[in-house]
């Protein structure tokens, strides 16, 4: 329905002149500057918050581990975040999103400053769209297994093992919030981008 | 590339006019209908594609039962998926994404008609992401289980399950495919409409 528009906004040929040097920067004419700008503040926020959120949680679950007091003859017990795969995976997609965050956060100020960039915040979704699949599935898979250690499951003959391994189990609940929370910051972060790509 | 184009199109005064009534639906003069089209037509079939995957991944899952052949006085023993909550949470996040895709596929169709259309895109594009994370959580914490029931965990006293219930394990394994595909196919949905949004 917007096909008729196209042929609006008549120029004068000085006008026309400068378009044509000006080339890209022709495109961002109807941007309002002063909203899109607050939104790559607000951008530049939640991505520090998102860094701060995985950083916390990848250290949180890595440096997390238990001896218990007691110990047989051939065996101590000793629970490490890295005897479970899941875990294992939660540290990695955890580093990985936080690696990603610090390395978007130079982007993230170059649209602060011009505020009218686009192809740049297309790439910025992509990889969002893509890092918040990672933590989403790092976060829940370890959510699963925290709940099995948890409550067990009587039917598989799983034991809870949070009964013997209590400070343990603590530990690593307490150390997917910091991911739960960068998830939804990430969601809110794809619609923002999308957001300002829609103002021009 | 296509800035060159605006100078073009010279304006009688009445389409001045009109141009000056119409307001804002003078954004949309850069517009490629063509293309958008086209990318709306890919979104409308990769919106099918994952409709599919999910929905047969929920089926898959949802139907799984095996009850073996020995059985002791008291106890049958029978593996259902709701015996474990990760993968009752998997059937349940297909069920709702595949719904959600349902729902969103007459918005892909006005997208494939009105190709200029851009505020629905951005709820699209937020839905979508929401839909993603759901999915991706549960896939993960099936996946997460999957493989413990298979490996089972020797540290936490974990035994595989699969030596037992073994089709039940072919099965839930085979039913994971979908819900990953459902995943990629979602992440590229989200980069189609973001880069529908930006050729405005």
């Amino acid at each position: 329905m917007k096909e008729a528009v196209e042929i609006e906004q008549p120029l004068s040929s000085t006008q026309r002149a400068v378009v044509v040097e000006k080339g890209e920067s022709s495109r961002s004419r109807y941007v309002a500057p002063g909203l899109n700008r607050g939104i790559s503040i607000i951008d530049l926020v939640l991505r520090l918050v998102a860094l701060v959120g995985t950083l916390g949680s990848a250290i949180a679950m890595g440096t997390t581990n238990e001896t218990l007091p007691f110990f047989t003859q051939f065996i101590q017990f000793r629970a490490e975040y890295n005897d479970l795969p899941s875990f294992t995976f939660f540290v990695i997609a955890n580093s990985v999103v936080c690696t990603y965050l610090v390395l978007s956060i130079p982007l993230a100020i170059v649209h602060v400053i011009r505020s009218s960039a686009r192809h740049s915040r297309l790439i910025l979704i992509f990889f969002d769209t893509a890092m918040l699949a990672l933590l989403t599935a790092g976060a829940s898979a370890a959510a699963a297994i925290v709940y099995l250690a948890h409550k067990g499951n009587v039917r598989a003959n799983w034991f809870a093992i949070c009964q013997q391994f209590n400070s343990f189990c603590e530990r690593i609940s307490g150390s997917l919030i910091g991911s739960f929370a960068a998830i939804v910051v990430m969601i809110l972060l794809i619609f923002l981008s999308s957001f300002a790509l829609i103002r021009h």
